[in-house]
């Protein structure tokens, strides 16, 4: 049901001629209110894209009455002749939907360092913004991929409010968001700073534990907007529950459409004296090529898990660590464990459980294997 | 010429029957004196195996008067009882040498947390004791091997007296050493102090930064001998030098045999603020898997570039870097620069050069690419 899953928005998907393949390649995102408040989250890359830039000036004000999405191309690297272009894009749909171009979020995704077809682009929007509707949002969710695979939605519904969203990302997925362009949408009536709150709240333990292949994107958006259609004003942990829930089931859409990929592994860190020696473990057993191979090749390399771990800062002990995979403990107390050869790894889902023995908090970290294919796909594509 | 070119050393490399394949499996590298005044760098990995640990004792003391260096088994995460065979290696070899074991350092490289074949190897320290030659540094470079194609020898000669190495790295080849074993000689007639001083200096400019797979091994051992057999006490400039010549050298042919590479990267960082900025940002660009893989498909990808640049803390302002690929400057202020055509790509080595506009440092990491034969290789080979 995607972004027009709640009340007060609607959306389009069309193929504007960005990207050379024909497919659509343009998305709009209309809040019709009747309010506008809206939240964002958006790359921790210090190179950001031009419409990172535009779409954080955008969201200080907290209000977005729409968004424009283009996959074809990321406009990044191209100087201020590419921060002409965004705003441009913003220009344009203001005068198509009638509405302000300070309140009009603008994300891209593609190829970084070349222009964007401008001409395409505009006539794009004056289409996409001919064919808004209230069932628009699977079109918009398919516009906006690049590599994917497959396009991304999500819903949760509540008692008389709901929270919707697409997402894209297939390849430089990594920490401090995914690579991807994310528009939550709900028809609560909650103001830009409780949106702002549950927003971030929902991001730190869902996009920002994916780490696919361990590349930040210079164009990182998650955008949450709000049209309060439902007269609903949901409690704070009611709704900063269901922007979770639907940021996390996108968030495991994007490790299971991960470029060249045939694994999905779950990383979960227990044991440790701080939720942030989780996360560091984690990301540091995610980010581990032999790893990712060896899952690749279902071997229960326990060794490189261990390796990995003491690249660490966190607070462990070596001779005390534990590892399981796919719940056989291949290592007890930092040596050989069960027999590995109990180990079962033919389905996709690989589950990885490192304790630290240090303390009580735990994190879980997504990422995949390292494959042939992920070399080839991005090898052989200039993306 | 290896570790038996300067005077004062003997070695020897048997097949121990350690490895599965029956190759040369065993080296012995042993300090006739005079002097038997030595030094060590060790892996930073917190999690280290039981060669580092005993070797890292020993080391303490200022004095080796031999080193037992295997492949086939790392002897890492083998817990107290994978210490008493390293401990029972030592007492071996000064029960063969005529040493005491306090003085015999050991390493060992191969797979992670399997126990070693006790009696083949201990076996083999006598068969090697009895083969031990002026002439044997070959031999025993050639038997440290695991996936190395080639074994990598280096020298440098100077007035009366010379400093030899011997080295073994393919896979895990990351900073803070990369996966390796060096074993470096001299016959200058040195105290430990000075050699410490001399190695570290060396390893921080040279092996430190090689980053080939980003994945820091548990084992990674870099040892200095010297025997004081020239009778010549050179300057500290001089000696440091020398042993910085040949540490490049060898540093250089680990990148030229990492496993599955196409392509050395050599990636230099100019107009840093600090050194340790350039190491930085070096060490970003050199770990970015995206890039990797554009450079293995001989695509001047200089956006993956821009992106790794920005997960960085360094100073710099993204739209003043200029990015150079093989001496095109394909990004200029942060934007498209050169013509991307003009970038010729086809020789293994492929030069990026990065200037962050913000100071006068500079330095440099290799790296190499990312290739399907990687992930074959590290998939397919439980190592």
């Amino acid at each position: 049901m995607s972004v027009t899953a709640p009340a007060g928005f609607t959306a389009a998907g069309v193929a504007a001629g960005i990207k050379d393949s024909g497919g659509p390649d343009l998305a709009l995102v209309v809040n019709e209110g009747p309010s506008r408040a809206a939240a964002g989250v958006f790359t921790a890359n210090r190179v950001k894209a031009a419409p990172v830039l535009w779409s954080e000036q955008v969201l200080r004000g907290g209000l977005v009455s729409a968004v424009v999405l283009n996959s074809g191309g990321a406009n990044a690297c191209t100087g201020p002749a590419g921060f002409q272009d965004t705003h441009a894009t913003a220009e344009k749909a203001a005068e198509a939907l009638g509405h302000s171009a300070a309140e009009i979020a603008v994300a891209s995704t593609g190829l970084i360092g070349n222009r964007l077809p401008m001409d395409e682009l505009l006539a794009g929007i004056d289409t996409a913004a001919g064919e808004l509707s209230r069932h628009g949002g699977e079109k918009a969710a398919l516009a906006i991929r690049t590599t994917d695979t497959v396009h991304k939605t999500a819903v949760a519904e509540r008692d008389g409010w709901t929270v919707g969203g697409m997402a894209k990302g297939a390849g430089m997925l990594a920490p401090s968001l995914a690579t991807m362009l994310v528009v939550l949408t709900t028809d609560a009536g909650l103001e830009s700073a409780e949106l702002d709150k549950a927003l971030r709240a929902a991001t730190r333990t869902t996009f920002e534990r994916v780490d696919s292949d361990g590349c930040l994107s210079t164009n990182d958006t998650v955008l949450l907007l709000a049209s309060g259609a439902s007269g609903v004003a949901p409690g704070h942990e009611a709704f900063a529950e269901a922007v979770r829930e639907v940021c996390a089931d996108l968030a495991r859409q994007l490790v299971g459409d991960a470029e060249g990929a045939s694994k999905d592994i779950r990383i979960e860190v227990t044991g440790a004296a701080t939720e942030d020696d989780a996360v560091e473990v984690g990301r540091a057993v995610a980010r581990n090529n032999l790893l990712k191979c060896a899952v690749h090749g279902e071997d229960p390399n326990w060794g490189r898990v261990l390796s990995a771990i003491g690249t660490t800062s966190a607070a462990f002990e070596p001779d005390r660590l534990d590892v399981a995979i796919n719940g056989v403990w291949v290592c007890r107390g930092g040596a050989v464990g069960e027999d590995r050869d109990l180990v079962d790894m033919r389905y996709r889902e690989v589950r990885i459980t490192a304790d630290l023995a240090a303390g009580t908090e735990s994190a879980v970290i997504w990422t995949n294997d390292l494959t042939a294919d992920y070399v080839h796909e991005n090898s052989a594509y200039s993306s």
